[in-house]
């Protein structure tokens, strides 16, 4: 056993790379949570929560290296009951995903569940990375899986969900798009560039490809071939390929046109005789067919060359949702807000486990960046209403406040009595400013006498404050003294006039 | 770096202690939780999530022992960046409740935060023991505290509002009992005993005091006098106080008279001349008047002076909610279901990181036990209705069949497209039956062209199935044609006939 050293005090810090959320933080998260997880159902996904802790050996990824085992992911070896001092514990870690757990529960349950499986899964995910600003090393993320199948009617259904949970959320129908794309077609693309095998250079071309958004044709063009000077003067390393090499991308990357038939017409003469391409254009087809039955038209989900969703992975169709409307960044330039959400389809899931291939397509919300979205477009409260604060004029009459606390919640009125030292008024007022409080309501000795209570309307009150010069303020009182008994009714007539 | 040895293939089990839960038993709690946050809300407590990971140092409660890091907690040694093979990272662990991280919350932001401040907290939580049957290595606690004030109206407010969450989540009012007592009343009696502080009698008697409800009056004295033999035969050894000393605690456990103000003069009694006995029932007393004050009688929150709530941590109010109702246990003997939640008030809360003492109080509900006792009254459903299929008769008609699927969930029904190989018929209607389908629908080639589809009841079929020879059964079709435009009004009838 260790010396146990008498420590200094501890520090009261969050750790660092984490957070705390507070208040609303919480809650609206957790109703776009609830909102999410029923739009998800109502399409036949049923939830599944695994821990938060797996075996490193099941989450895959990566082996414990004894002198960094915690590289990437949160890891730690546990104690042999039966040899404590083996140092043969098996190595455990925190999920960096929700698609490991998902690999590793489909190959243990999988005679028990449904087949195909669709399942929803929500909840933090933690990564062991070095933080920075807005990334956390723990986050929210929330996913919906079919696994099971190799049906598009599976990946035209996920895009059919999203485009759904993303109204449902609250984003309008036009502020935001889902794109389709499919892995194969640029596959095909990069096989009649005669690429080969050359797995760098085909890298090196997805992450061009991922760039025509920013830098558009011409950019990308000087980009796959002898490189360009970007917008900082900076000069970029092209892939190094010739004009006659790139031009396959660029007939890909520009065959988007005003209908799906054209855009397709465009798609099969970028891919030539690749028989892959050809394939991922009929899973393309496939899937617009189904979208157009599910009456899901382009102003909600289009078929989009240019999206890419990172490397390797992904085997066939993949989407991204974007969030088209304008907002003002850090440097107040106006720019899109982007993407929420992404998946595709992906093949290897289960075989890791049990040596079958098992086909699966899924997607994740960026449940905090759908969150940070509502709130630029003003449609969550920043600074919500607070409770109605029943202040404390006589310490030894806790119980009459207590009373009227209890009248107003049961009257389904959020209410609270004041807990503090009483003694100075003013620093009661000064809660009831804390909480976002819309109503003090205040009882003396006098008041009780009379058989009367004084309820003061707060958010009238800071109006009056702010503008008290205007005459129209001026006149209207924000406190009023009524009856004992009208409590509750004078109560609400107030929250109501404050709308 | 550790060489990257070859691996066989990893094994798919859920890490030993941990567990994976499915469908409903996620919902089913999550809704649970949304309930109970809704009444703490009600009440004026605002949500707090902080992050799964603390340091170790903020957690308190242990010290990194370097053999064995993780006793108790899930804990890892941080890599430091500057000096990576120094062994000098912090330590960081997985919380092992919610209130520890509310001190460090609290202690870190507290100039921030309204004075008093009420939080409620949900989510899981880690503790690295030794699993057993239905004890796992992470749990949901679900708390409520009230920190910065000593005002019993906390304590009451917070019984108040357990009473109110057992009535919102389902149990109703004579199936559960809010229980109070006091810490002081009991240190009291402890003091008329003369126990002075010698603290291994006073835990033990404290223990005692916690087996009343088992072994009764009689039990008691043994127990805190000469020892008893218990009901397996097996003999117990008693505290070793005398009969007169035993007295006291004798007159406090049946202290518990039909009105309040009796019960007070009992427990006066027990307390003799103490003084902190005495302040303890003046505590008892008031928090009777704020509940009597609030509407709160003792068909939902009563004195009782035998709850204890474990040893040390708590300094005033303790309470506790227990269902009262009776269950069979696994050897189908009758028992009651005991405790679902329990709190009280402590005071040291933050001083560990301030110096400053800072008066608190608080409850935690048993999230998965209050969970347990709704499905043993059979109040949440077992085996929930799952989705509508529509069969796939015609694979390149698939369209067709996603058409009718978003035609029903455009009209709020459940409704998902078999998406597994449709060849088999019989699967998919095996894939409806472990789907708990209520309905499936058929649409083949000869139903197609003239306009119309099948309804498949697959309740009543089942039901049918069941009573083969009932004449009622056998003349109530379970199978239905009806055009195809009908789909979505057919459906509906028959959702609705099943209730």
């Amino acid at each position: 056993m260790a010396k146990i050293k008498k420590q200094p005090r501890p520090k009261a810090v969050t750790p660092k790379g984490f957070r705390d959320y507070f208040g609303e933080e919480v809650t609206q998260r957790s109703e776009m949570l609830r909102a999410i997880a029923g739009v998800y159902h109502h399409y036949g996904f049923e939830a599944l929560e695994s821990a938060a802790v797996e075996t490193v050996e099941a989450l895959g990824k990566f082996l414990p290296d004894v002198e960094r085992p915690n590289a990437g992911v949160f890891a730690w070896q546990e104690v042999d009951e039966n040899d404590p001092d083996s140092n043969k514990g098996d190595w455990m870690a925190l999920r960096y995903d929700l698609t490991a757990p998902l690999a590793r529960v489909y190959a243990q349950h999988r005679n028990d569940l449904p087949s195909p499986y669709r399942r929803y899964a929500m909840g933090p995910v933690w990564r062991n990375e070095k933080p920075g600003p807005g990334r956390y090393r723990q986050f929210y993320q929330c996913d919906a899986d079919t696994v099971g199948t190799a049906s598009m009617a599976a990946d035209a259904e996920i895009c059919m969900m999203l485009s759904d949970t993303l109204e449902t959320v609250g984003i309008p129908r036009g502020d935001y798009l889902v794109r389709v794309n499919n892995r194969k077609v640029m596959n095909g693309v990069l096989e009649v560039m005669g690429l080969g095998d050359d797995q760098l250079a085909r890298d090196n071309v997805l992450r061009t490809i991922d760039k025509f958004d920013k830098v558009g044709e011409a950019g990308v063009r000087e980009l796959l071939t002898k490189g360009r000077l970007d917008a900082s003067g900076a000069y970029i390393d092209g892939v190094g390929l010739s004009a006659d090499q790139a031009e396959p991308v660029i007939a890909f990357l520009t065959s988007k046109a005003d209908t799906a038939a054209k855009t397709f017409e465009n798609l099969r003469a970028a891919v030539g005789a690749s028989k892959v391409g050809a394939e991922g254009i009929g899973e393309l087809e496939q899937i617009g067919d189904l979208m157009a039955a599910g009456g899901y038209g382009a102003d909600r989900i289009e078929i989009d060359p240019s999206i890419v969703r990172g490397l390797g992975y992904y085997t066939g169709p993949v989407y991204e949702a974007e969030l088209t409307f304008e907002i003002f960044d850090d440097k107040g330039r106006k720019r899109q807000f982007g993407s929420v959400a992404g998946g595709g389809r992906y093949d290897d899931l289960v075989k890791r486990f049990t040596g079958q291939e098992v086909p699966a397509t899924g997607m994740s919300i960026g449940v905090d960046r759908l969150l940070a979205a509502l709130r630029e477009k003003g449609r969550l409260s920043a600074t919500p209403t607070g409770p109605v604060v029943v202040t404390v004029m006589d310490k030894a009459r806790m119980a009459d406040y207590q009373a009227m606390v209890a009248e107003l919640r049961n009257a389904g009125i959020r209410a609270e009595v004041y807990l503090g030292n009483p003694k100075n008024f003013g620093n009661q007022l000064k809660y009831a400013d804390k909480r976002n409080s819309p109503i003090a309501v205040i009882e003396g000795g006098d008041e009780k006498e009379n058989g009367v209570i004084q309820i003061k309307d707060l958010i009238l009150g800071a109006k009056i404050a702010e503008s008290a010069t205007l005459e129209e303020w001026k006149e209207r009182p924000s406190q009023f003294e009524v009856p004992r008994g009208e409590l509750v009714a004078k109560v609400r007539e107030i929250l109501e006039s404050q709308g």
